[in-house]
């Protein structure tokens, strides 16, 4: 296998780029932060639909058509979109795609679902099987939270182990021509399950898989953390990260201070977020704003992107299951 | 783009093979027109477990493992596993990959998940970035009708353009060596959507989808259907795969005795099932059995499977919204 590294890892030789990239968040994000480096910034988090599930398409749907304006291409330059949500069926991405009426690969990785995209993605690109291709997620708090905990209207009290699912969307246009940050290779993740069964601590829960992903990636590729410039996970937020440091400590892996993780940057200490950020929307939007812009400057010259997801569903949890997580990683290189 | 055809439709030059399969399904699906060809029949829809949920995974569970041991492999020669189900966030598939502990990339696309999957293992077995992938997706009537539609308990009556969700799974080895059936092509679907709203009604729903990828399929490759052996969709039903008939007509391609649908096959008219088969499952299981048998046979010897999703939730009926459908097609050919 010619473009296989070790176990779980592929290569791309001929350097996928991110020739367009989008950020959108809602109110509270745009306070956060990251507050100057989104491409916009809702003032109302319905963002004028009649439903928060119906937001979240929208804010997708701007995400998507921004970035294909920004890499200068039209909607029938691209070859295929590739995304998906944490709504049942995906539907947010799935309604979108119907607007875009471009081929449309449908992927659930939860929130790894920003890192699984551009995995996916830049694989297709990197075998010419397709030229310019859309990866992009999103989330929205509002209907996160009413799906997955409780009614909006019950104002349940939040435990100090809880993130708050981010608003926003993100999404990155790959090509094979343009000029744009390569993505060099991605290490597919695999479920990882340490029976954490508490649905307000996902950090907890999905700590264990992103040390199974970073730990593969250092061994696939004979790397060690202090080869990037930035190791970022996806939401594990502040306590799961201290556990994916804890752990990785443990195995022979000291993360320092090119480690951070975007729910635990997302939002400022007075937001009352607890552990932070969380959602498929955190990590692509903090990706398509402030990582790649750091990218521009030269700041970052090599990030290893790991995006987190926890596999659960309502039901999983209702009928005793713990919660198994999951955690892919693109390597992202700084190309202009 | 020297692996693309057309708009939509990618090459595999290297020929990923099917070098393992397998088809396990429920008693209903083993009494009806396939029974001779599953690999397993269930005896107990609850298959020994607690909960129709945990004997969906089990189900495929069963399906991945003795694909791999008829492929003459070991779980460990396993790269990458794809696959996603009917369930919200995939849960069938996420929990039953943590049990292989193989990198896993989760993939969403309702009942044509099977196509979808194939489409991607082929495409990343083809570019050599993996060996062995396993494709793989299914469904149980039990848990798809209480997350869908009604509890079990209800004994809700049937509308008679209803389908009757597949209790099945079915999986696929593709691996660049070994011998077995060819993946030579892939078409990747758009979102289709004529504004059909009934849920009760899945085959009209999805059945533009399959319009638009049969004919973008037969434009891309410059064929016919006649250049096929067998056209095969997913799971449209006796009416849908009727209206399906109708559009191709309407578009200039006449769908002849080569076409069929596993849904309209799958039960014998006294099963009571109105339209048909459908679910995830339901295309996964014929291929897996009958169709691929029938290859090795050299009955079929080209055969264009099509599978069908309609993706919809719950919610997104509830809001008021339409049901989007998607259709990917692989072509098959006879391989040893």
């Amino acid at each position: 296998m010619k473009n296989k590294i070790g176990d779980q890892t592929i290569k791309f030789t001929n350097c996928p780029r991110i020739i367009g990239n989008y950020a959108i968040v809602g109110e509270k994000e745009g306070n956060g932060t990251f507050k100057d480096y989104y491409d916009f910034i809702l003032k109302d988090d319905l963002f004028g639909e009649k439903t928060f599930e119906h937001a979240e398409r929208k804010i997708i749907e701007q995400a998507i058509s921004q970035s294909i304006e920004k890499a200068k291409l039209n909607i029938s330059d691209i070859d295929l979109l590739i995304g998906g949500d944490l709504l049942n069926q995906i539907i947010s991405m799935s309604f979108t795609a119907r607007y875009f009426d471009r081929p449309f690969l449908g992927v659930y990785g939860a929130c790894s679902t920003m890192a699984e995209s551009l995995a996916i993605g830049a694989a297709l690109v990197n075998a010419e099987y397709v030229k310019n291709v859309v990866c992009s997620t999103g989330s929205h708090f509002s209907s996160a939270e009413r799906q997955y905990r409780f009614p909006l209207e019950l104002g349940n009290q939040r435990p100090p182990t809880s993130q708050w699912t981010v608003t926003g969307a993100g999404s990155s246009i790959l090509s094979l021509s343009g000029e744009g940050h390569k993505i060099t290779m991605a290490t597919f993740g695999k479920v990882t399950d340490y029976g954490v069964s508490d649905v307000n601590n996902m950090g907890a829960a999905m700590a264990p898989a992103a040390m199974s992903t970073l730990i593969s990636h250092f061994q696939d590729t004979k790397t060690t953390p202090d080869d990037y410039d930035l190791i970022l996970t996806g939401d594990l937020g502040k306590l799961g990260s201290e556990i994916l440091m804890d752990l990785m400590e443990h195995n022979g892996y000291k993360l320092g201070k090119n480690y951070n993780d975007c729910g635990q940057m997302i939002f400022n200490n007075n937001q009352k977020t607890f552990q932070g950020g969380s959602g498929a929307g955190c990590s692509a939007a903090v990706l398509n704003s402030f990582i790649l812009k750091k990218m521009d400057e030269g700041v970052f010259k090599k990030v290893l992107f790991a995006a987190t997801g926890a596999l659960l569903s309502t039901l999983s949890s209702q009928q005793g299951d713990s919660i198994p997580g999951i955690c892919h990683a693109v390597v992202i290189e700084k190309g202009r």
